[in-house]
C-alpha cells in the first residue's frame, strides 16, 4: 500500500533540509497539475521553477525509482508519491496556541487546508476570546481544557503563537497533554523536552539575513 | 568605524545559512546580555544553546578575530560586531504590503522592534481598513499611494502578507516604487525581478517537515 515505507525504515537520517525540498517539489506539481501538464523531466522541472536538477534527481531517487525513462515523471503519480513520503496521505490535525493577530492568522491560512492539514482548535487565556471563533470557524478554547480537547479532538500538531514570555510554559502544557509535533513561532531560546519534535520558525531571522544583503549592497537577482 | 568592511567585501560569498546563524548567535548574546555574563567561550554557548562550537569559531572567524585567548568572547563586543555585520547598526525601516491578520500580526511583531527594524507603514486595498491602524500605531495606507509613501517614508524592505493571487502585482508595485529587499509569505511561485533580493517564508514547507515525522515514528529529541 505504502511502497516508500521500506526505504523510509532506512537507518541513515532524511535531513529537513530534504524534506524541506520534497515539500518545494510537491508545490511545483501542484501547479503543473493546475496548468493540466501530465509530465516532466528533472531538467525542465529544474528550469521552470529555477531548482537544481541533479539535487531533484538525488532527493527523488533516495525513496524510490519514480521516473520514466524518455518520458520524466507523471506528474499525478509523482505528487502522490510525494504525499506519501510526507505523511500527507492522511489528514492532520493541527491546535493553534494563542488567538491573538498571528494565530488567528495561521488558523485561517489558506495553504495548510489546502495541503491537508485542518486546524481544529485553538488556545487562549483571554476570556474576551474563549468561546469566539476564527474568521473561517475555528473555535476558540480555554487553554485550561488542553487536555479535554486533546482526548476529543486528537489533533497531532500544535503551532505556539503566544508571546515570548508565555512560550516555554505553554510548550510544556502542550507536551503534557500529549502533543509530540510543534511548530514554534515565539522568539528566543526554548527548551524543548526529549521525544518532541519542534521547528522554530523565528521571523526575525528571515529579515535579518535581507538586511545582510543590504547592507552588502545587492549585486545578484536572488 | 566598520571594521568589518574589509572582510565583507571579499568575492567569497556569505551564504543565507551563515547569516542565519549569525543571526542566532545574536539571540543568544542577547540572553547572555540580560543574565549579565560578560564573557563566554565558544564552547559554553555551544553548550547553552545547543549549537556547535567549531561552527561557531568558524563562522565568526570569517569576519574577523573577535575571540581573546583564555577568555573566550566578550558579550558586548561580540553582539555590536555581529550588528554591524548583519547591517543592524542602523534601523532598517520596513512595510507591510497587506493588512490583515498576517498583516497586522507582523506589523505589530515585538522581536523586530527590539532588533532594531522600524515598521513604518501597512498597505490595503479595502476602504474599511485604509486610514485605520494596527495596535502598535502603524497606519494602514491605500495600495495606491504606495509610490508616495515610499519617496515620502523611505523604507528598505517590504513584506509580503497579501492572498497569493494578488502576490505577484504586489510584488511589481513594490519593485516599481524602488524597494529591493523583499520578505515574502505569500505561498506558491513568484517570479522575482533582476537587482532584488526576496526570501520566501512558506509556513506549509515547516508543517510538512513536521508531517514527514510524524510518519516516520519521532525518535530523537530535536
Amino acid at each position: 500500500m505504502n511502497s516508500q515505507n521500506k526505504r523510509k525504515t532506512a537507518s541513515e537520517p532524511v535531513s529537513e533540509l530534504t524534506t524541506n525540498r520534497l515539500s518545494v517539489y510537491l508545490r511545483c506539481l501542484n501547479q503543473l497539475e493546475a496548468a493540466s501538464v501530465e509530465t516532466i523531466s528533472s531538467q525542465a522541472l529544474a528550469e521552470q521553477f529555477h531548482l537544481n536538477a541533479a539535487q531533484i534527481r538525488k532527493d527523488l531517487a533516495y525513496f524510490g525509482e519514480f521516473g520514466v525513462r524518455g518520458v520524466g515523471y507523471y506528474v499525478k503519480d509523482l505528487k502522490r508519491h510525494l504525499r506519501q513520503i510526507l505523511g500527507l496521505d492522511r489528514k492532520l490535525r493541527v491546535a493553534v496556541m494563542g488567538a491573538g493577530n498571528l494565530g488567528l492568522a495561521l488558523a485561517d491560512y489558506p495553504g495548510f487546508r489546502r495541503e491537508g492539514f485542518e486546524i481544529v482548535a485553538m488556545f487562549d487565556i483571554a476570556d474576551a476570546k474563549i468561546g469566539d471563533r476564527s474568521k473561517s470557524g475555528v473555535p476558540i478554547h480555554d487553554l485550561k481544557e488542553l487536555k479535554k480537547v486533546v482526548r476529543r479532538d486528537r489533533f497531532d500538531i500544535a503551532v505556539i503563537a503566544v508571546p515570548a514570555e508565555s512560550a516555554q510554559r505553554v510548550l510544556e502544557q502542550v507536551v503534557a497533554a500529549g502533543i509530540k509535533a510543534v511548530l514554534n513561532f515565539s522568539p528566543g531560546a526554548i527548551k524543548v523536552p526529549a521525544g518532541v519534535k519542534m521547528k522554530s520558525v523565528d521571523l526575525t531571522v528571515s529579515l535579518e539575513s535581507l538586511s545582510f544583503y543590504l547592507a552588502q549592497g545587492i549585486d545578484d537577482g536572488h
